[in-house]
């Protein structure tokens, strides 16, 4: 169960609206590693886990927080939205260009669609797509999704605070930027801590039985490109981070295995196929099959 | 510039078609951590680094690569598909039930729109996305999405490797298998030497100033749910992996601040708003706005 | 703020496991109006709104119940996945029609993705748009689309009872049905309300100078199809629910204007085109202009 | 059958071009709620009602109309296109600040892709999708489906008004204003008509036996969040709209139920779970059931 | 405008219902060769054309055809679904493998959301999407996109045809799959009667300059692969189609350009890049810029 | 087998960069016939292909080269964003309209998700969807197909050589446009020969029994509209482009057939039905059935 309170985890007030700027914002709120995200990607994890205890705790703990995040930035965005020209009237707005610039840099379904709202979608206007979720029931690879997820998000944040330099809103991002500090510092103790209790390895997911993957490639670069600097790093090279392996630097592909001969599908799927003498369709065997329904 | 050659890198030839199958393996090639997806991050990450050397070879040789088991996949699914039964003709097939069964848990597109073809869709049929690639400009934030990646990936091979018992098929999961262990191991080394060369630090990006985020939520797991147990682990105390802080555990969020008032648009936006004299609208007040345009 | 506690709102709990019904329950969860979308709905609504007090309290009051019914399926969902059957293996499993029918009717993505969780998606798996979401910041208009939301969610939560007859899945589906029942009578009630206080009137938006729009056609109902018999109905003739007008039956659409001449746009965008010398391309003219850039 | 006349309803004539208005016109045509929409809408309620007579007669006569207002702003839109600047050549055009901002504000894809054309999207290129679409079968809540779809479509048209000062432009616009006042009242008179006939009732579906349903808390509003104003509403005491209850206000949410246990699928799913000993993992057990296949 | 007439071009009724084959033919209706894509597709080309006369009324007389055929397939699948099984209740139905293998085959949207009823999407349930939509403005290449649409459909409709027996429905199937035979030949006939007309030439589009392409390569076959039986085809040798040159293969790419280097963009948006001394990062300098903003 | 060379195929280094250009060039990279579309498509048809030899290594031939070009383009894009003004700080860059302006145009992803890198996404930011994918099995059909996509994109990358007068970026397109002039030419020479060689012929399918489709109706031309010229157009009388009919004209359509009467679906789906006794619900009547479940 949820509950609200009408109160914000931290101060959420810009010192003066700025529409394009909420269009911007829109990418943190909606987009693929905005708040909606993690706030979804958390909650199904927890639902999903197999596994009482600290760990599931630790998902719903994070989860319901990110759910006053997506409000934070949703009120935050309605107030950068909250004197936004409306558009070419009253006098000469589309000839002045610094209005006519203000007015292309916003995301025009804040206003049509919203009417001075924040919308559940990116910068560029894509509704938010639960495509972006991942809960795979396994928790290592799960806590590194959300590591990712928690590292891009920051990353925006971090870019989005120099695009600004309102007091109000980077006072928002600063404690948005350090939540993430926190998170991601968090899913990468959580996941070696899967790890050092044996919950856990890698690689994942550690109970496949080793023994029925292709041991002889499990440890080898491969090079499929011209460059050779690749053999310089420490995955070519030395013991592997799952310790069960070296690592093996192959310079390029190893020859392959022919290709298999093309498909002779059912006639009546009517794909492009040789006939019986070469390239010439044999139009009666065609016809007899087809014939038949 | 990439060059084809008409090769497998690994045998892809089913011992028998299984048109149900067919269906269930689109998922690793066209599905959200499908290898259309890694071959494309990949891709969108070597174009976008603005480093030379051998993490961008690394990227360019990885990514033809997963170019390579996007058409291994391909050609598997187009023999698995290559006696499924058309439909309900010829007889009472409609009425056995288990060509029935089999024709249910196919993909009907695979048969209309493909003639019997593998397609870039995952095991419901989704288009593949671009939402799915990552590619932010920064290697330790994308070398642990490419981590996610692999271990997402080798988790759905592993589960599909349990739904088959075709040899042919199995001996293709086992290479693929082997392959998602090789780079799962990769991006870990790689992500783990970006930080000791010190190109990269946690938390993502070290190059945003700590001192304009704020400091005294940057370590604290505070918690939104009453669970208590997320309180025992490595997240709740102790130093944190970004060697810069000490782990505190928040029993339960302090309390917020007010919300800022309701946003007043434009009255032209033509939202609810409160009038002049409480909840009543202040009818001639709004059409004197409203005429002006 | 939202804050989370480790408890359900009523019991969701299967008598047996049955991943058929698994895929089928997925469409109150994550489809158009699955109890993502009006969760994420009413918390947009409250968010944008411009109006303090009772409506925006009904809004917070109902969001937060919301994403807890999100909870209470995804657990009931990965309960009915719990024993899914794996696939093909161990034996003549995929030649057991039963077993093959089952796995026919089960959403691959629950198990491969998931690993036997419940996904934001709908029936057919589409993955959870925020394209369903509406936030107008008009109230009587939102409202009007909860209403909306309530009455095709428990049309097909209805819908959903009648297809299973496990007394755990129904005993929450009874619960669903009858919180649906509130809610489609609370947006009825709240709608009534905004044009008793004449905050909101009809026509949405109320707000707007009905003398700027053509009042002409304002009440009439023009009948573009050959049927006769909505010329019976309340929409037809009489005084309309706005008050403002009488409906008027127009048994067949007046007279049109004639269509616009076809655009002539920049030649370079090469567009088909007549030239000057009807048809025939005047090449020379538009190299002309080409040649500019 | 449709039938085409190369006529329209209602004059769509620019005074002159304006590159910018154009793509903001595209919400009404190709948006959630623009023409589109409603023409696919009624056009699938019309093809799956199961009642003969005055309700499908009123879908058929309504639908093709909105086919017509599709072509109407496509018109329109091409017409403000027709003069649009190519781009950044022939001189200074990408330093003058006028140019460059009009530039800004277009939708680059109605020149490169539609050579100055209208197209199936809304004001934020997002194509439209039928996702948008509702037709369930059930008459009353579909009438309530489209009364809100004509109320956000009014809305957003009163928005465009006001965002363009050409009185080619408006004149159309004031056309499609009076139109969904029609058709806003239409619905509701209809929705009411259903009621009064008995054909259908509150709460949707009203032929599911309310007996089923958990009549406990069929009228309760209950509140998740901490404001209590809600609690003066029509929606909180007396007679709820259906007839058939007493609202009742409950001031916070009752003690929930505790959350079942996290589930235990098969172990060849690969989700991490506990082990026999507590957290620890018996890897023998495990492989022993993966040996299986 | 668009008028309706309460009558079908066809007889579209089968001979019994077939719930399994209704949603196998979604695909025609609501796929991307279905026909609300050509619908839509026709009527986006003929508002945005730029030539009045025989083409733009070719455009007009077809297109409402098409929407006719929407109508046709979406009153044939409500049809077929008109007894569908509702689901797994009133006794053994789940444990009837004939049953179940039904329910398996069948769409759970068309009953849990449509009630029986046709949805505008493919056989997959994906929403239609107007990114099917091809509407240039460039005459020659939308026909040739209306000519590969109609091949598209025929085949699908082609194969349907052999998915069932049913006569009804191969009644309609039968009409369907001769005005695909007309429409292909017509925009062939009209592709070629733009060319002999000289309103378009190849390559499209003809407007543009060839001088200021690189005509170097403008005729060259270049073979990416290894296969060499490319060579023998009329692609590789003698005069082209746009008769302005002559087929050259070339057997393997010439050597290419060195990529250009890595980019450099602003520090503030913390990608991951070289230091002045080479790897390390030189964080003084890059503090600098950051402390600016 | 796909291997990589770091090497351009050709030039990709623009004089200065450009911003707003950045983002329109994305059209051709990541939009509905962008290069990712044909390199994909050529893949899938080449891994789908029935038959062997000239023109299976056709498509082999020219997949890896579509590739490349995805890979120029996104080094291209890049560059132009190498200088890009991050927003709206230091000074007074907000109320620079020169500035504003430029940022009005960007793509905001490009810079906040990307880090001034390229993205698979589209003009609009709408992301690459595989739904743009055509591959069916039948060469005639995919061939034309690819003369389309050709057609398209050489048709947008004309526009897009308007809209800069950047010698480096106008350099690369030139040599797009000419491999787009071939690869047009290719595929109509390959559509010809095709037919040349009776592998296949018009109508698509051409192995399709024709005496099973409805060939009364198969050459007519029926006009839905009221426009009358198009039956001057060779599609209206004369031989049929497949060589097996003459084209008929009809002016308008025929009488249709009337619709058939409205479903009756299982009451259990509650959808709105009439009753017994007119459009009066039996009420007892349905709750009966529905008493069973």
């Amino acid at each position: 169960m949820f509950f609200h309170r009408q109160e914000l985890q931290h101060q959420a007030k810009p010192d003066k609206p700025d529409a394009v700027y909420a269009r911007k914002l829109q990418e943190v709120l909606g987009g693929q590693y905005g708040e909606i995200t993690v706030a979804m990607q958390y909650g199904f994890q927890s639902w999903n886990t197999h596994l009482p205890g600290k760990y599931r705790d630790l998902l719903f703990g994070i989860g319901a927080e990110e759910f006053g995040h997506v409000e934070m930035l949703a009120t935050m965005i309605a107030q950068l939205l909250e004197k936004a020209p409306v558009g070419a009237v009253e006098g000469a707005v589309q000839d002045d260009p610094t209005v006519a610039a203000v007015v292309g840099g916003t995301d025009p379904q804040q206003a049509i669609v919203a009417g001075a709202g924040a919308r559940p979608v990116d910068s560029n206007g894509n509704p938010w797509s639960a495509g972006y979720v991942t809960a795979s029931g396994n928790l290592l690879a799960d806590f590194t999704a959300n590591a990712n997820a928690e590292m891009q998000g920051r990353l925006q944040v971090a870019r989005l605070y120099h695009m600004t330099d309102d007091p109000g809103v980077r006072d928002l991002l600063s404690f948005l930027l350090a939540r993430d500090t926190m998170h991601q510092n968090q899913w990468i103790a959580a996941a070696q801590e899967l790890r050092d209790e044996g919950v856990e390895e890698l690689p994942v997911p550690s109970t496949f039985p080793l023994g029925k993957e292709d041991r002889d490639v499990a440890y080898q670069y491969i090079n499929f490109s011209d460059g050779e600097q690749a053999s310089q790093g420490s995955w070519a090279s030395g013991p592997t981070p799952d310790g069960k392996g070296e690592f093996e630097y192959v310079a390029e592909p190893p020859a392959g295995v022919p290709m298999p001969p093309p498909t002779k599908p059912d006639e009546r799927l009517h794909g492009t196929a040789p006939g019986p003498t070469g390239l010439k369709k044999a139009a009666g065997t065609v016809k007899d099959a087809l014939h038949k329904g």
